[in-house]
């Protein structure tokens, strides 16, 4: 199938190229996110002051903003990375963790969202449909949603703000307007550990950071972190579960490989 | 017993409500804290900016205010959210990490208790005899007291303060002032992992936002962590010790159920 | 060997006097910092409000300043910090991440060594080069180095700023201008797990802390942890990779006895 082709070409291309991921990120889950980047082959740097920020994502490859602990000191550096990086032609990749819940996050995702124009957004479906303006109840950072709901809440975004939008819930949606993709790896269990959300956007930013188009690095990013989930939940044994498991998420993305990837990837093109 | 029977119901409260739990915390632990919280069953939310603190912890079911690497900025975010909560009648449960160490912390403790009044507060002997006003030496975060002691001590707190007061150490002591009992689970190798203090806090948090009392809240949320604990040394082999522990600890947590804590409960109401 | 006899000796101090390393880092690794000193049996304490630095530090028995996310906030409390430790003879230890990557880590770098005069700046061979002042191309935080040039750098260093310089890379440096211990523990997998550079620091703080000299107390902190990294590679079975490596570092750390460094520990005295 082409698109998993794709998707191990780009697990190849992250190896080889190893890209430098610039993070502006939460201090709860910016450990795993530093740890996922290194497991897929890429490496992490986090800097959030606002003096060196421009000056060190000029030496970047991609650009991870994550709104999870957001203050007024961040908000200002993700804004003057985020420029500096456009300006350069380096991704941003915006994962908006809370949009909704509270006005700070939302008006901060819409102001990144119009100052920097991210080229990638990855959310839970609550966050998207804040950030496409329609009304969704929002209950921390969680959402449920269906299938078709996502698809066409993702499009919508995407046409509007010309950049790829990945939902990611029981199915995940990828989509840059005109193309979609449906992922259906992962397993519930990941929804018990912190941070699997950051981690899939870290690795989309380590997968836009080496991949030829945006699409195709978000896919990439999502389809190996959930791939990773499932193995590592089938890896488990006896009283072993989530603390455990995450141990093992990172062990599974370590040792993905192109044949894990085409035995396990469930992905498919929806138009 | 018919504290054990609290206790189980509790947890399986926490499963049934996925109680959002609202942390100001450290950043040393908050990572161990949001998935402590997951894992016994509620869904933790972390937000210091103090401009969307008192909107975040309307949302919540409980917020736990942990003063382990306290600063100015959120200093002034935990006084906001906490009164937030409390006018709210959501409770707020507060561990005085290293009260006694530093005056800044001593008078940060002080003033949350003052101007927030904390429905229950979790700390060690030296943390709590400070906040007693008893003159304790004091050692970074740790302390060995003998339970007479604690008993003493947390009580006197509890009854000047209108809360509960959980001491934890080798036996662990929960208070209101009337009622007291007395905690027998855990494992020294705890002291080993940092944040176990911080996670029993969360738990507590997880609890309170669930039960109908606070103190069963506590009892259930310490309970379980030293439960926990002594499941996951166990589960210990070859030169696993704490890096794997540290892992098993969300395993055990997460694999809790009412039969274990029938079994492997140990607690006695002293009065 | 005398060497492997001073680092035994040390790693039971450690064990015996439990010294409180007071640590101003980064909210990367922290966590693994605070879980590490503990393994190896010290006591670690993180404070970084510029208010309450000062006396922390006067319990401590060594402070750890590490700039991996660097901030105007906590400049100042390290400087603070720094001097308040040097007025006590405690000892300092500097990790200078991502000297060279941005001007304000170099230049803060430079400001920490030229104000505290720590006693021990731990680095790969980058940093340790932008600090001599040679240029250096810098990548990420990352660097590969030949061992000739880093007995020279690093001697270099410590000559002129009277202090010990070790330099981690395939083969560590130790020195302090004078002697040279050459350290080949370690394994490559250690570079794809985050924060494995910042934990060799905490641990040579918690050495630094019990040691009779400097010296000693860096090259034991250095061993430990590459010794700990390769019994951990070791120990891993399977799909065991990054992941469950990590947490079996804690273990190694924690297990860690004289007979395994004797049979172990690779140092060999250069000059």
């Amino acid at each position: 199938m082409e698109i998993l082709e794709k998707i191990s070409t780009t697990l190849q291309l992250v190896r080889d190229k190893k890209p430098l991921i610039h993070h502006i990120t939460n201090y709860v889950t910016v450990n795993d996110c530093a740890n996922i980047t290194l497991s897929i082959g890429a490496s992490p740097v986090m800097a959030d002051d606002v003096v060196e920020v421009a000056e060190m994502v000029s030496f970047a490859s991609a650009l991870v903003l994550n709104i999870g602990t957001l203050q007024a000191r961040t908000i200002e550096s993700m804004l003057a990375a985020g420029k500096a990086a456009k300006e350069k032609g380096i991704p941003v990749i915006l994962d908006p963790v809370g949009a909704g819940a509270t006005q700070l996050r939302t008006r901060t995702a819409e102001r990144i969202i119009s100052e920097v124009a991210p080229n990638v957004i990855r959310g839970n479906m609550s966050e998207i449909k804040v950030l496409l303006g329609t009304q969704a109840k929002i209950r921390g950072v969680d959402s449920i949603a269906d299938e078709q709901d996502a698809v066409e809440v993702a499009q919508q975004l995407a046409e509007r703000l010309h950049c790829v939008v990945a939902v990611t819930g029981k199915t995940d949606i990828i989509t840059n307007g005109r193309q979609v993709y449906a992922i259906q790896n992962g397993h519930p269990i990941m929804a018990n550990v912190t941070g699997t959300g950051c981690m899939a956007t870290s690795l989309t930013g380590s997968c836009c950071g080496a991949a030829t188009e945006d699409i195709i690095g978000a896919a990439a990013g999502i389809l190996i972190m959930g791939l990773a989930g499932e193995r590592a939940y089938a890896s488990l044994q006896g009283e072993e579960s989530v603390g455990t498991f995450h141990a093992r998420l990172f062990d599974e993305v370590y040792t993905m490989t192109a044949d894990k990837i085409f035995q396990g990837g469930k992905i498919t093109p929806l138009s």
